[in-house]
């Protein structure tokens, strides 16, 4: 049998004790939890990056309770919830405000939803707040030690729970217009793009392209990884979420482009 | 039966293998141990901050032992301790410079203290720079297997160790004297300030306040949490250590009103 | 028996889930492995800085499987490996880039290479750009949970791997010619000198010191930590890796002699 796991996404950063009290809170619980830092680092307040990455990242991750806090009305009306989704031994917690909303849909969707808010397994005094050490950290350890999430708090509707909603590319005069959805620490930067809507745009693996940003045309290649194009050259590829990227061999796309989260990219063929 | 536990915290940072090195020590000499990061990001030499880390998060994590280092006399004069406080199970391991002393207060006091500066159980040849990995980690090793701390070096007066001095708050012509004692990642200003020197002040929550801070004086409002004030607010508010904080609402209090460590912030009633 | 290690060093940085998805693939598949994180602060595409950093952290580890992960070249030609070296119990697996050689040389030597870049054991479909996830976490599971190398890819000859040279110092006209190796989070720079360099070159402990960096000449005092010279004065010591380093006391020797990376130093005597 191996440890209960519980994974822990949050934008609390590394400078301060924040994370080491929620991972103390834990251990103090469920002592047999082993628990996996998934990320810190979510720029502060930013809901929709920290849903992307767990998007992205709880499918490798073992099944088990996955906690994630990016809560900028901590202690205001948003909800608190427990969630469990339809793939098997998945639970979900932290705040109901769109950051789980993706990972559930990955996993199949919500089948019960506990608001945990007035739960009697928070730590008492709550914190108006850091409900991470008082409320979401101590639930997802009861979770992790077996607790049925129904008893943890009060059911409700999982069609009432807040969902994040991404832009949606489009195709305008033959360019496929896309937007930037995430950046990473190397300056590459993630669209809101599929292998199959660069296809439907008639653009193929190969071909050099015209990438549109920031008011400047640039050109770009279309490959598989950052070695097919010349350091300080333009790739587009697809990358290891299966989505389509912006990257600079050996530099920063996100730098050179001068892109900014949620900016308009039209790429389009060079034919 | 849980795995022993120590906790470590320090102002290694991140971008080294200091933290590392330390956990692999550790895991060499106590492969049972259980290491849980309390924060690595504590300013380079900041014993003050290192202190009010370790205070307020101690609490919150499982009786053990609890390794500090922030240790600008690395190699110097200053004496390396292990300490035994009146908590049951509750040992602190590091210099003796300060680090530890709010940490034993809030655990009871001192009631046993070894000199660990010439333990048989360092890590040979000791370094005269890294005493994290030579010192302090082989000794919070040991300790977690279960060795007397007594069978780790000399014997030493607790009444002989460094004590942290933290400036008091004070009433001046009706207005609350307070000082930043330590700025988060959010920017949220902590204050030498309980709630109860607010009441003796004449101050209360949902009043408006005047706060001032690098010569000029701003209006606050003394609420619970960030939800409270509209975006770019001033809010005075008890944070989650129970002491006063100055937070902006979706911003940075540290920014927006230009405050160092130390400063003066003087709060009294808008009535 | 002890659970399984697994060490791990990356330049992933914390800003995203880089880290955080190795780790969550190792859980899947080697559920006992334990896993401890040198460092993933090491400088983006910066291979000798983290063939510096393994060299010099994993003796103080547990012998394991040593996972690292710095690779610029990932998704093109360069060759993946696992490799057994001569000191029991210990396999490097990462790029073959010169990554692995120091810490290999610092274990006696590679004695069976492997080549995995084609791996059963990878996980499909394999990224063209995140191989920490698709095939080095992987493979790194594979073997702490016991598998042999050899059943894990194709046999290569270990005299073909990439080696990383570093620059040697010299001697000219009376001083030693040093170079920068390694800058760590406190400014302090690691120069390629050992103490018997120094010996021959005729510098004792306790002497002053003239160190040319950068186009000016400064006093230092060759000392053995950082107390020994006064704040903001420039220290010459033998660091905690036993190589010599600058520092100031209290301050950053990188900022103060405007060094960077490969910079030129000159140490000579003072009499």
């Amino acid at each position: 049998m191996s440890a209960p796991v519980i994974t822990f996404l949050s934008d609390y950063g590394h400078d301060d004790d924040f994370v080491g009290v929620c991972h103390g809170v834990i251990a103090r619980l469920a002592p047999e939890a082993r628990v996996i830092d998934v990320s810190h680092g979510i720029p502060r307040h930013d809901i929709r990056a920290g849903a992307l990455l767990l998007r992205g990242s709880l499918p490798f991750m073992p099944a088990g309770v996955h906690l994630a806090v990016v809560d900028p009305d901590v202690g205001a009306a948003r909800r608190a919830v427990a969630l469990r989704v339809a793939d098997a031994g998945r639970l979900l917690v932290g705040p109901d405000n769109g950051l789980l909303s993706l990972a559930a849909e990955e996993f199949g969707g919500v089948v019960e939803a506990i608001d945990i808010g007035r739960s009697p397994f928070r730590l008492e005094p709550v914190s108006a707040t850091f409900h991470g050490r008082d409320l979401f950290a101590p639930i997802a350890a009861q979770l992790a030690i077996g607790a049925d999430p129904a008893s943890l708090g009060d059911p409700c509707d999982p069609d009432a729970l807040v969902r994040l909603e991404l832009p949606r590319p489009t195709i305008e005069h033959g360019a496929l217009v896309a937007h930037a959805l995430y950046v990473d620490r190397f300056g590459n930067v993630q669209l809101n793009v599929s292998h199959a809507d660069l296809d439907g745009a008639g653009l193929r693996l190969g071909q050099p392209m015209a990438v549109s940003a920031a008011g400047t045309v640039h050109t770009a290649h279309y490959g598989r990884t950052f070695g097919d194009v010349a350091p300080g050259e333009l790739l587009v590829y697809e990358d290891a979420h299966r989505t389509l990227a912006l990257a600079v061999s050996r530099g920063s796309a996100a730098v050179r482009l001068g892109i900014v989260l949620d900016d308009e990219i039209r790429i389009s063929s060079l034919r």
